[in-house]
Order: C-alpha cells, then sequence, then structure tokens
C-alpha cells in the first residue's frame, strides 16, 4: 500500500505543528501539503526553527491541502470546521476536526458553549466522536471523525472503568484538573507572556469552561444516566502535560478490589493506557511526547471518596497524537503506527 | 521600648531563613541568635549567599538561642519541639513552634498521623494554635505558640467565613491543594532535583496528608461540628506558593448573595486577607514573598457547588510570615509590623 | 522634612511599577501621581494584582504626574522623554529617566543606535550618568538623571576598578551577558510567549545590541583610553536577573593580587556592590528584588585572561532601584534609604 | 542482518537511560541487557516511570551485560571504564564509553585533570575519540571509541570548519558555554535542588572545567597548533541543552564570506549539523531530544571578533545520540540509524 498522504489546515498552530511531527516519523502516511493562514508562503521551519532541514515544506491554502491529501487535519478556530469538512466530504477525503465543530452532539449545547449553530446538519449526523478506547467500533473506516479536547480525554479516561461498571454514584463529580500552556495555543496573551506566567498558578473559567458539556456528554454515554461535573481547570507554568484530579463517592458497598478490577478489565488491552500499579501517581512528566494516558487509583476511606487521577500530553493523547490514532483506525492500519515513541525520562 | 531579642532554632532552613530575613526588616525586633545542628559555626550568609553582608550572623547552639532571645522560632523535625518548648516555658520566655507537636488538641491523632507522644502534657494545655484570622483573642500575650502548617492555613481561610455562616454541607469538603517544591524543605531528594521535578506536575500523599487531621480541627471548630475532609496535595514546579481549591455543597437555599455577605464581613478588617472582586482567581504569584491570603469565590449553579480558591505564600503567610505575626501578637506588637511588604508584580 | 512626593510616568510598565513598589516602602518618599497611556483610568492593582490593596492608586495622564510630584520617573519609549525632560525642568522638578535619550554624550552615537536627534540640547549639557559606584559626586543634587541600562550597569561595575587601575588590555574586551526576560517588557511577543521562552537559551542582537555604545562610554571614561567591547547578550528563560561574564587580557606582569586589591579598595565602601570571597561566583538569584550588585573575580593563568562576573537585578540595580539611589543622590537624602531589601535566599 | 544486541552498564543514570530509549526505537539494533549498581533488580522503568510497560527490562550485572551484548555502552564514574573496556576488547564486543577514560590522548593530562593513571596503555592505543564530523574515517569499524563530552562536542563543532582553514588566530580563543542541568547526573545535590537551582544563574569551575583539555585537544588536531581555550562554563535551569558561544579574533584580512564559505563547504554534506541562515542564531530549544547540531555564525566588525555559536542537545549529540551515532558507524550501518527524531517545537 502507499503511503497515505496527509494534509495539515493550521499547521503552524501548537496542534497542526505537531501533527506535522509525527506524521515525519510514521511508516506508513507521508506529509502532503500543509496551510496557514498567517504564515501562508512561509517554510514550517521557518515558523518553528527546529523542523530546519526536516520539514521545509511551504505553508499553502486550504484548498492545496484538499486537493493534495487523502486525510485532512484541521485546526481551526471554532466555527469554521463545518464547511471544510463538507467539502473534503463530498470528494470522499477524510476529515479529522481538533476543533469543537462536531464533538457536541445537541446543537443547543454547542450554541450555549461556543455561540455557533450547525450549518451542515446531515454532517453531524455522520461525524463520529474519536477517543478510541471508549468508542473504537465507532471510529473505525469513518471518514469524519471529531477529536476530543485535552481535557475531554482526560477525565473521561479516569473515570470511565467505574462509571461503566456502576460503581460511584453519578452525583457530585468534580474534575479538578491541570493543564500545561501549550493547550492555549501559540497566539501570545499576556496572561502567558513568560514574566507573567512563571511562578504563577492559578484556576481559570471557574466551573464555566467549555470542555463541561463535552466531558458531561462522554461520561453520559459510559453511564447511561445523565452526570453534570463541576469542572475547574488550572494553568501550570509548563509547556506539555495535563493532570486530571477527579473526585467521585463509592456507591454503597464498593470495594476498593472491584475497582481495581473494573479498571484492569477495562485497560488490559489498551496500548495507549497504563494503569500504574497501586501507589503510583500519575505525572505528566511520564507520558510528555507521546500518546499515553497514565492513570491511578485510590479511595479516601475515612470519607468514602474515590480519586482517580490520570496524566497525558496535551498536545500528545490530548490533541495531535489522538488525531493520528483516529486515522490510523480510519485507515484500517495498526492502531499504534508512528505513536509508540518512549516518553522521554527528562 | 527596646527591640525585641528573636532566636531562631533551626535557622539554616528554608522556614528558619525566611523568619531571619523578615526579622532582619522588622522595626521592633532584631535577631539575637541563631542555631542550626548542620551548619553550626558557620555564618547564615554561608548558607544563603544573598544574604552576604546582611546577615553573617554564626550559627550557634539552640542554648545559646535560648539564652540570648525573647522570643525563640523552633524549626525542627516533628517530635523535637517539645523539650525545646519546656526549657523556654519555665524561663518564661515566648515559643513558636513552626514544627506540628503543638498543633493537635488530640494527643491520638498525633500519635496516628505522625507516629510520637506527648511528652508534656501540661504544656500542651497552655499552646494556642496560631491562625490568627480565626483564633486572634486566644493568641494576644501567649508565650506558647503553635504555628499552623502551610495548607492549613490555606485550606481554612478559604472556608472560614461559609462554615461559620452554616452555609454549606459539611459532609463531602473536598480540599485539591497544590504547593510550591519549598514546602518539602531545603534537603536534595530525588523527588525535588531539578531535572525531576522541572516539566513535571503530579499528586502526592493521596488522601494522605498529615495535615488532613489539622484542616478537619480548624474547620470543625469554625462549623461546630466534626468534619471530615478529602484532602489531595499536589506539586507544583514553582519555588514558593499554595493555591487550595475547595469544594463544598451549597445548604439548600443558600444564595451567592449570603456567602459573599459572609466573606466580606468575615474578613473586612483582615489586613492580610484580600477577598476578591468578584470574577478574578486567586494566584500564588500574587502573594510571593509576602502574609497576604487571597481569596476567591464561585459556584456552579448547574451542581450547586461551591468553590473557594485561597492563594498563600507557603512561605509567608504559610509559615514564617505568620510565625512574626504571631510574635506580634503575642508582644502586643501591631499585627503587622514587619509585614507589610508589598508582593512583586514578577 | 516633608516626604518627596513621587510621581512615575509608564507605571504600569516592568520598571515603573518596580519603582511604585519601592516607594510604597520608602521612609522619606511617597508616591503621588502615576500614569500610563495604555491603562490610563485604571487602577495600579487592576494590572497588577499582587498590589491590590496596596497600591490602588489610579493611572492619569502625565500632566498630573508633573503636577503633584516633586521627582518624575519616566519610563517611556526612547525619543519620547526628552520633552517631558523639558517641561520639567522649566518647573524645577527632578527629572529621571530609565530610557535612553539622555545616556550617550555623544549625538551621532544615539543617532546611529536610536535612530533619533537631541531635541533639547541644552538639556543634554545638564544630564548626569546616574550610576552612583562610578560617578556619584556628579549625580548629587542634580535634576536631571539618566538612569543606565541594565547591561550598561553590570558590565562596568565587573570591570571598573581593573580598568581604573590600568591593569587590563583595553582591546579584545569581551561582555558576554545573559539577562532574564523581564528586561524586554511586558508586552507579549512570540520570542516571549510561555511555551517558546521555557526550556530554551540563545544569544539574540549578536555584537549589535544598543547598550553597546553606553558599555563603551562609560568604560572609557574609567580608562581614559578609548574602548571598544565585542557584547553578546543571552536571554535566560527566568525572570530577573543579569550575569555579566567578563574577559580581558591582563597586562603584562599584572598578579592576581593587585587585582583583588584594586577590587577591595574601590569598593570597599559601597553600599550596594558586594566583591564575594575569592572561589565563589556571582548567581542572580542572590541579588533578585534587591539593588545589589555581586562581583567575582577569576584569572584563567594558562590563558592569562581575567574574568569578572558580576550580578544584578536587571529590575533592581538594573533599573528602578538604581533610579530610587539616584533619586535619594539628588534629594540629599540617605543614599540607601528604602533599598535595604535582603534579597530572598530562594 | 540480525538486530546488534546493545548492553548498557550504567543504565539508571541519565546518559545510560537515554540510550535506551534511542535503541529502542533504533531500527537495527536491541536492547540485549543492563546494568546499575545502585538499582540492580530494579526494572528500568521503576526508575523511569516515562518507560513503564516500554522497557521493563531489569538490571543486572555489569557481566550479564558484556555476555549478552555486541555492542557495550558503558556510562561509569571516571576511573572505572579501563577494567571493562579490557574485558570486552578480549572478548572482542565493541566498547563505547561514555566517560573519560580514553578521551585524552596525553596519560599527564588524564593525570592532571582527573587524578588517575592509564591501568591499560595498550587500549588507549587503539581507543578513537568519537566525533563523527571530525574523525569519521578513524571510528568506522573500530571496537574501542571514546565518546567525546558535552561541551567537547559544541565548542569544536563551532569553530571547526574557521579553524581547519587558519581564518582564525589561535590565541585568544574564549568558549563561553552554557548547559542544562541534566549534565550533572541524576544524583540530588544542594545545587541542583529545585528551589535552589531555579530562577538561578551563574558560572561554575571558572577557568578549571575538565573538558578543558579535551577542547584543547581537539581544537589543536583541527588547526595543527597547540591552542589553549578559556572555558568557562554556567548552570541553566533548564533540562536539556548546551548553548557554546565561541569568541576568536579573525587573522588580518580574512572576509565573512570566507567564513560561511568555509563553513558550507565543512558542513554541507553533514546530517547532524545544521548551518542556520545568515541572522538566525542557535537555540537549544531547536535540537532538544535529538542528535543535532546547530551551528550560527557572526561577525563583530568593530572588534574584528568572529562569534560561533552553536547548540546541541547535552543528552543528544552530547552523549546517548553521538553514542548510537558512533556505534552506526563502528558496526557499518546507515549513520543516522535510529537518530533522525525530529526535535519537538514546544
Amino acid at each position: 500500500m502507499s503511503a497515505i498522504k496527509v494534509g495539515v489546515v493550521g499547521a503552524t498552530g501548537y496542534a497542526g505543528s505537531e501533527i506535522c511531527r509525527i506524521i515525519l516519523g510514521h511508516p506508513q502516511a507521508k506529509l502532503a501539503a500543509i496551510s496557514s493562514v498567517s504564515f501562508e508562503g512561509m517554510a514550517l521551519s521557518q515558523v518553528y526553527p527546529a523542523y530546519y532541514r526536516l520539514c521545509d515544506m511551504v505553508c499553502g491554502t486550504q484548498e492545496e491541502v484538499v486537493e493534495k491529501s487523502d486525510v485532512i487535519f484541521a485546526a481551526l478556530p471554532h466555527g469554521l470546521s463545518q464547511d471544510l469538512a463538507a467539502r473534503c466530504w463530498e470528494q470522499g477525503k477524510t476529515f479529522i476536526d481538533m476543533g469543537a465543530d462536531f464533538r457536541l452532539r445537541e446543537e443547543d449545547e454547542y450554541q450555549e458553549w461556543y455561540g455557533g449553530t450547525y450549518t451542515h446538519k446531515e454532517l453531524h449526523e455522520e461525524a463520529v466522536y474519536g477517543l478510541p478506547e471508549l468508542f473504537r467500533e465507532e471510529i473505525k473506516g469513518k471518514k469524519l471523525i471529531a477529536n476530543p479536547g485535552c481535557y475531554t480525554t482526560a477525565v473521561p479516561l479516569a473515570l470511565a472503568p467505574a462509571l461503566k461498571q456502576g460503581l460511584l454514584e453519578t452525583g457530585g463529580i468534580i474534575a479538578d484538573c491541570k493543564s500545561g500552556v501549550t493547550g492555549a495555543g501559540r497566539k501570545p496573551t499576556q496572561q502567558n507572556h513568560y514574566p507573567e506566567l512563571n511562578e504563577s498558578f492559578t484556576a481559570y473559567k471557574v466551573a464555566n469552561h467549555r470542555h463541561t458539556p463535552e466531558i458531561e456528554q462522554t461520561l453520559s454515554r459510559l453511564s447511561g444516566e445523565g452526570i453534570k461535573v463541576t469542572f475547574v481547570p488550572h494553568l501550570l507554568p509548563i509547556n506539555r502535560g495535563i493532570l486530571a484530579t477527579c473526585y467521585a463517592r463509592l456507591k454503597p458497598g464498593v470495594t476498593e478490589e472491584q475497582l481495581w478490577e473494573a479498571y484492569r478489565t477495562f485497560y488490559e488491552n489498551e496500548p495507549f493506557v497504563r494503569l500504574l500499579p497501586k501507589g503510583q501517581v500519575a505525572n505528566v512528566k511520564n507520558v510528555r511526547y507521546s500518546n499515553f494516558c497514565d492513570v491511578s487509583l485510590f479511595i479516601d476511606p475515612r470519607t468514602g471518596t474515590f480519586v482517580a487521577i490520570s496524566a497525558i500530553d496535551n498536545m500528545g493523547k490530548g490533541a495531535a497524537g489522538q488525531a493520528v490514532q483516529n486515522m490510523n483506525l480510519s485507515f484500517g492500519l495498526e492502531e499504534t503506527a508512528g505513536l509508540m515513541l518512549v516518553p522521554p525520562a527528562f
């Protein structure tokens, strides 16, 4: 089989450039075209000198990307993906959306949290939600995939086995999450100006972040009940990584062994989820530059609270890595192709 | 009045050295003697070159410190403060303990969490808990003061007004805390070796940290009910600061305005607690190198959850600053003397 | 004497806000008025929440600042200080310029490196260069003071005693400098965006930085010869501090003891220069948040090279601290007033 | 050809663990055995949880490593490699030494700087110095390779083409180098304790570092003259990377174009050296987690000084990456095998 031709729209953003980097090392795919509105006509390596001589491809237009590629990854501002997806759909090309346009099933939730509308309702019927560990079968062979957000990958993977097995009370779930700053994108802001973020730590969009309905949608699908979560994101002065510390009350009578058994069973064949040995805590450091999600479990016997802590690289499993995992599933490749890089120890 | 003579036992640890720094700028106190087991005979400025020519005092013995000082701050490993406190008590000197030996009222809790015993039970009757914003009247003029831990300052200050007014359910309280690394002390460890902590983030002692009973003791005193909390500390790759994100369920019918009113009233005359304007979130950056505690309030109307977020400098209000505040109260000085330093903007 | 009324033009920049912070703790000065073009009408504490309740003064106009103040600190873009200085001069007010407009004696150098002209030539005759350790007597009582740049403080203080004593070859001097990022100002840029600066290190404006002629002017005044230096600045991923590693060839026959003696004599009565004991190296950490300059000396006997390493806080001795030191000299106050803060140990 | 069996002695140190990580992704080599004195009997992934499920190999003894491997990488304290090298030599196995035992040609220099002796003089005759860009032909097929140190890779690669062409004065060369902290190893120390290194920057071993004679040996071989350099290393508060800022005087009449031409010619076919376009400065960020060396050139026309700035990952091209490159040369593989990983953009 000839290599899959990969196109990236919005290649100079953090997610887009990371997809390019992964594809450069992918054994069955090759970068065919990239685009960028801000840097059209410039080489990717002029924007990111780390890529010098390794990826000097020049940024063209969206149209060129669609034309030259079998699969198009789109890292666009919210609202702009739908038209592009439609064009790809018409031409029979696979479209993997890094944004939120196709993530929420209910249009009114999209309207409430993102302020937009569903301009191609028929496409929303076709779109699948690309969280492979939870919805793998739906993704295989599909041509329109909504890649989840970063928090919305970390929180469900921390809680899925317990919710699926009905071991937790579904009310009162809390997700206290901490993200590295690449999640906020490449555009310089006052908040992420080095002197202001360095040696700082705070929360933002407290109980008010757009990923809330997406997390709830996934948790509700898992449990079969309507779940609301209190979600508080924090900003870490590090580049990469999300740590999700999730709290839920155990249902009466649930034992620690039941919990561990549920997780072991659920994740035993997953290549990218590493259930850590008892006593060890997930650390963002251990998954950096990789597609792994580390999961660790604790119980507070004094209060009957379950604490699940997961770690991902927000740019890996939380964005570009997972997108390539979805590409692999869509094209029937080995799911781990190009993604088994060992996270550096330091 | 002549300047209060201050002694610091364990002056070369982080808390001890910070007490020295504050005292050097205190208008009514002067550093009289310091001691260190590890660095006896060396100048403090040899251990911390930042102090060169500003505090070249040489480390002597505990005995010298007691003899030369009106007030002794003791930054000792847990268990070692009791004998020293007894000696100070006999000589009529004020003793401010930075460790845990006098913090817990119940000896069995001390035994459970610290593995030690109360060797001078009569002293434990005399000791007061030095969290001035909550127990100011008890501290004034006292000669044996247990300075609270860092987490145990941040969490109660975040929740006190609401608990005192009975606005919160007392079950299910969660304190998700994040601390800078100076809280772990000066001794090099693998975990805090620069290459391993840098760009990392994780939790530790999940639902199992020694500050748990101390937090519960304070919250229970405030509410009049026995309160259990789920307390999960995390380690931030920054030097200073604790952010405490505290979650509790609102009692039925409690309004947002009631909460704000409770906090405004409770803290309106406090010099060191800054209740932030609505919408602004506490950030460890804004209290660094100071004795301030910033408090911010949020409600998740979708789940009825109250989120109180406080920020302190773990070495300031969480240790040395609060200890000097207690000294001021003990000696009848202006409570803010030596402590009104403006936190740097960057 | 009543307190000196201090005004700060450009108070919301990093240097301006740091001047405000120092003045808030100054025993003989008080903040009278501040201005900001970008934030007119906003409180300084809205821009820097660290100052909340400690400096809630509202930013007004330049005119208000001049009117209400005895001394005006101006932190303005290059070229804009001259008119303001003229207005202050007419009204008999002291003007301390944080920018470059009055630093260079030769207008053609100003034109070459900054691209501007001297619009008030008579004022340039009046201006003194405010590096107190080298030109103290000129500064006392003066009303128009050019505050040096950060690199231009660190490099001359490292080399002054040896050059003054004629111990070094004046050709081939190299200043390899490394600065914290606050030196680049508050405005967000791609280069100083957290994810891009974090874990990075590079040089910039190699042998081409605007501080070059200013360094040369000072070194030439010290030595009495025209000196050219190769100056290469680097950007450190830290907030504060400059380390200047300066290389020069020893004149034939110069001994190590002569060098040490020259430095000891030159700096023995300087309150803010700390000549470090032999073997100890200056570290930016030890001068943070202070007005100190640490100086350390080394000789490479294998090559006959002298290595002088100095450290300052680029926002302290490199900007705001030195500016207040100049104010003290101008007004006949104790030179150290408001400036003897002990650098934190961590 | 079956995969080369790789053994790593001292696998739990930073260099050793990084070799393991590279080998895990090498298409023609596989990890056969690892050893560690400190962690014998433990899995590498227990020491570095980043490797969990990816490299759970258990640390055995040196003997086991030698027995099971075709090539042995030894990351041992100075002085301990010689005996091990002798054992490998006897058994016909390739030995790549990460330490200094075989780097210096002159035993008296080894004695002066390392305090040891050459216990197997005949082996020192066989050893080649593994800096492929400079000595490639010597390395091919050899079985005893001294892998250069980190500074001793960065400085020669910055200066080689100009020295080789005789464009520089050989006296007065200065190498002002800045290294990330992983270069100091995994063992916790006070200096590298997070709170003390964070936000700090200083020099160390000024004009007195052990890499000095090794740098001089290489530069002298290149130029054919005995060269002495003033070498001052600094410690950066980042994990990975060395920036070498090298200063030398141009020989009379040498033009900028001659310099560029010399570098272009010298490096045009080098896969791992990236000569940057004029005006761009090498940055450690752009080579992290890779085997690349970026080189940038500048001239200070005002002083006739040449400034060459190179950047490497001290653990990549400065240690583990270069060691694998040497393995590839020794075994006749493609020199880039396993090493063409794209450095991450952030």
